[in-house]
């Protein structure tokens, strides 16, 4: 199973795509798309699904895996999520790949065991669990696998539970 | 001038577009888009996106301008708005059509010259600067219009203001 994650922004979107073979996790893609910095946020927006559209044709992933990032009560950070996300969601949906979204402490629980672990444990576990030497910079790019592992380990849960 | 308004939601999207031809407004398309309600979010964003795609490439307008709904406090809402902003942002966008948004006091003053206008005030005063004999359902289609003449009405008082 092969598996996109995404770490929605506006400014810097994560991507991690992750192959799980049975057993283990293979690192097939890391990346921050960073738009001109500059840009209007429309030309942003065209700029990331231009780049994601091309990325899923080319890695057929299985899933598209999106973080729902907390953000409290304000407002513009939460209409700023919508917007990545939405530039992700076309980009997977217009090539017939399907969609999870997943909340932050979801992601957390898949990857370290533990909802409320923090960023910097999120990104160890997620450095081993794909036995990579260095840590991934800009953290944006760990996120993202993580989002990947958790959908891959929620799918085998409820493959798991099938069976039983 | 011609400007392709739009009252952005991910269950129904009202688009609407005006014609100015330096005195008076004429209407020249108005739909309310809906995408089947029942399904997933990814895919109706996929639908908006393609047929706002399509409208832009057909109607080629000069500017469209999206409508930044009030939210308050609500965050699930928020994200909503910028996923649907977000599919009208990368039609018009990709297709090398400027993109400007209006806060809902913005429009109301615009089109009634009252920031705290009611909703049916505004789609009185849309239908009448339309001379249109009925009134616009479902009331999207009124506010995506409002919002295209709000565009035109500031782009004419920047004009103005040039010329001083």
């Amino acid at each position: 199973m092969l598996v996109l994650g995404i770490d929605p922004g506006t400014y810097s979107m994560g991507i991690g795509a992750v192959e799980y073979g049975g057993d283990d996790y293979t690192l097939t893609l890391s990346e921050a798309l960073a738009p001109p910095r500059k840009a209007e946020i429309a030309e942003r927006l065209r700029w990331l699904h231009g780049r994601l559209d091309q990325i899923v044709r080319d890695l057929k992933p299985d899933f598209v895996a999106i973080e729902t990032p907390f953000v409290s009560r304000n407002v513009k950070a939460a209409m700023a999520v919508g917007q990545a996300q939405a530039a992700a969601m076309i980009a997977a949906a217009s090539n017939g790949v399907p969609v999870a979204s997943y909340a932050p402490s979801e992601v957390k629980k898949a990857v370290t065991d533990y909802g409320g672990a923090s960023k910097a444990q999120v990104q160890e576990m997620v450095q081993s669990l794909l036995g990579l030497d260095e840590p991934l910079e800009p953290p944006d790019r760990a996120d993202a696998l993580a989002v990947a592992i958790c959908h891959i380990s929620s799918s085998q849960m409820t493959e798991i539970e099938m069976w039983e």
